[in-house]
């Protein structure tokens, strides 16, 4: 079986705000999604978590959103093209700074919030994102929602892309995730979400749409920090990659 | 005679607000110290004077400050040193992304308002910005006020210092800048600000202090973007220095 | 003819960035929406414009909207309803706080930009509004978009609402504001302006909507304080309203 | 013995960020603090910590701080002393909007952090907090250290003072507070903090300064919500007040 990454987001602390378990999730991950000042972290949280992020040898990347701190970057924002563009150099290129200091190179761009999840069904979005990335670097990964519109626009932009699976989320038949408002939409028993990881890296997606099965691979698994369960769960489902690698 | 560098702080615009007049007074400089989103300027705005800065062949350079839109940056701010140094490397990180993306190389930094001012005086922010600049690039200009503890500290950092003069201001004695609260203390007449800007091109500062004589040489000299006759002055200084140099 | 008020929105700039000709504007105004620091404004700006209106015996009113200083208000966020709620008690007793510690009296309340627009459209937007204006004071007068869903709901709600007209904008025959992407949707010529305003003041709106004619006065004339001739338009309809009441 | 409040501040949380125990400590609470959205709290906190006192029956204040959510109001800020009361009116008027609509008054105002340490010593800065707070409404009670310039400030202006008192401080002999940096300033068991606090509202606080015996009469014990035992701490005061009084 091919190597999966294992992304979270992380440095969402914002001045005497803590929120995360940072140090406790760091040694499970591949990859750091840092919070870059808009939607959450500011700049010494930024330094402290890329530090960490280099000392347990896991890859950073950004994690840019809507300049909404008060709503977490989860609402949308009518921003034009031209400036949401800028905003997300911006981001980018303050995580990029921080890590030049520190001799840490700047790995993947992941979204975050309802930019992440408005560029996975808008293609308009998704290429604008696509060519941003592009232009910071040909040599940045973007992230994105197996099988939405953000990998289709990245691919047609040229970029490398990973397709994102989740491993305490159930999937639809159509290859969606079940709306969290649902009943068992969430897994929440660290074994279960290990397994589900396990499946999404062996055998990623399948999705039935319009008639048509469709197949889309997992090259990295997102774990979420915030979960009561959330060390739990990222022990468990290191232990089951690498034990099956 | 040396060629001189003039500089003078742009992007200081921030969403529907307009200031200043960098179209006009581009044409005019060598440099363009950009206003990083902290107490001026925004993404877009950011964008825009890059872009500008470039279509004239004006060197871009960093202009962070403290994070304080609301007073310009002109107040002091009781920020530890670990967090200003990453609140720093934050906002030149920023502004190089946008760079990046636009093809243009960041050259300099020059700290703004309050913090421009605060480590003239103080060794030991002077040394951490010199530090925080050379730890972003040992190829990074940094700009301080001639004969300023910020030239001292970057010296002593080792890395390439610009010393600044202000034509419009009149120096004291001692090598200070006179108080703008006296009387006298800008000068306002064109012609007279390019005369005194080739002086200070020509032979630096000299100031007497504590009894002995000390020289500063100018590298770059300043220009205010937003006194009345900012066109003028500009369009006068760069004519007596190409006529002269 | 009945009286008519002229309101025009004021206090919009922020730290040292300048916007409007509030001074020059105020005198001919009966009532001023004054901006409260979430899309313009900031508490400085709002005390010096709470004692301009008073000076020239102008009524006040908060002119509150979505916290985006970015975006000057004008762009929607998805901001749940009791979050919004709760931001706008607080930016109307913010602007209460102030008049209170300078003896006067907050009359009425019009919301700014995107909140204004919306609300004009959405029953539910508009009613979450009314009751809120009503729950800070039944006292409060709420302006509205002549013949819109504010209008309704305010009425709904049992609070007295204030039905706006625009003097220098041209209305489509079902009553609506014609599109600004239009040609000829702005009056930019004062005396035209100034008959316009008298023709609303005198006659109201008149619409053609599914077949019916409806009609819906006009209680209040919004003058622009940043049209290129703000203050000729705001003399003009000033002096033709006088001369005909 | 006569009755003591007892007060702490509350509504610090921001977005999504969460702090404190409100739920918890409220029910010992005569007074609550609320912070105000500069350097804590935001309106929908501020809206449910409002709802939170009213069912307690617990006093609700103003807890104003400086403009600065990053710093938590703890750093200084050189604000202009015309802009500070505008900041201070905003602040107050925000939360004073927020108790209308829910049908509390509001009682008390207490500066937070940097602003309340530095008008405890400086009389210009307690000289301006005081009349600022007066101009709002005469009823206003202000909350200041007990024998610090903000209470000499605060009689001076002829507005009603309540000196305060810290039960898990350590006091010095000449009645400053113990600096946290030194061993044993705070108390850290629950009925050691009670008999301190109980011995605070019964005598006061005594201080020799410069060979005079001075007396401070304490109005107002102050908890700390944010210690590791600040609800037995809540409990164990509230107890031994209540069986002494």
């Amino acid at each position: 079986m091919k190597t999966v990454d294992i992304n979270c987001d992380l440095g969402e602390s914002f001045g005497v705000y803590q929120v995360g378990h940072d140090d406790e999730i760091m040694p499970y991950l591949s990859s750091a999604n840092i919070a870059c000042g808009f939607h959450a972290g500011d700049p010494g949280v930024m330094k402290q978590t890329v530090r960490l992020a280099k000392k347990h040898g896991v890859a950073v990347g950004a994690h840019p959103g809507y300049p909404d701190l008060a709503g977490f970057g989860r609402r949308e924002m009518a921003i034009p093209p031209d400036e949401l563009e800028a905003i997300l150099l911006y981001q980018i290129g303050a995580l990029a700074g921080i890590c030049k200091a520190e001799g840490v190179e700047l790995i993947h761009v992941k979204p975050h919030g309802a930019l992440y999840n408005k560029s996975a069904k808008d293609i308009s979005l998704a290429t604008m994102i696509a060519r941003t990335v592009r232009s910071f670097s040909k040599d940045l990964v973007l992230v994105g929602l197996a099988g939405s519109r953000s990998i289709e626009a990245g691919e047609t932009a040229g970029i490398q892309m990973r397709s994102e699976g989740f491993a305490d989320r159930v999937y639809e038949p159509d290859g969606s995730l079940r709306s969290r408002t649902l009943p068992g939409a969430m897994l929440t028993d660290p074994e279960e979400v290990a397994r589900h990881g396990l499946e999404l890296a062996r055998k990623g997606v399948t999705a039935l749409v319009g008639g048509k099965t469709l197949h889309w691979d997992i090259q990295t698994i997102c774990l979420h920090g915030d979960e009561p369960k959330a060390i739990d769960n990222a022990r468990a489902i290191r232990a089951i990659l690498e034990a099956n690698s």
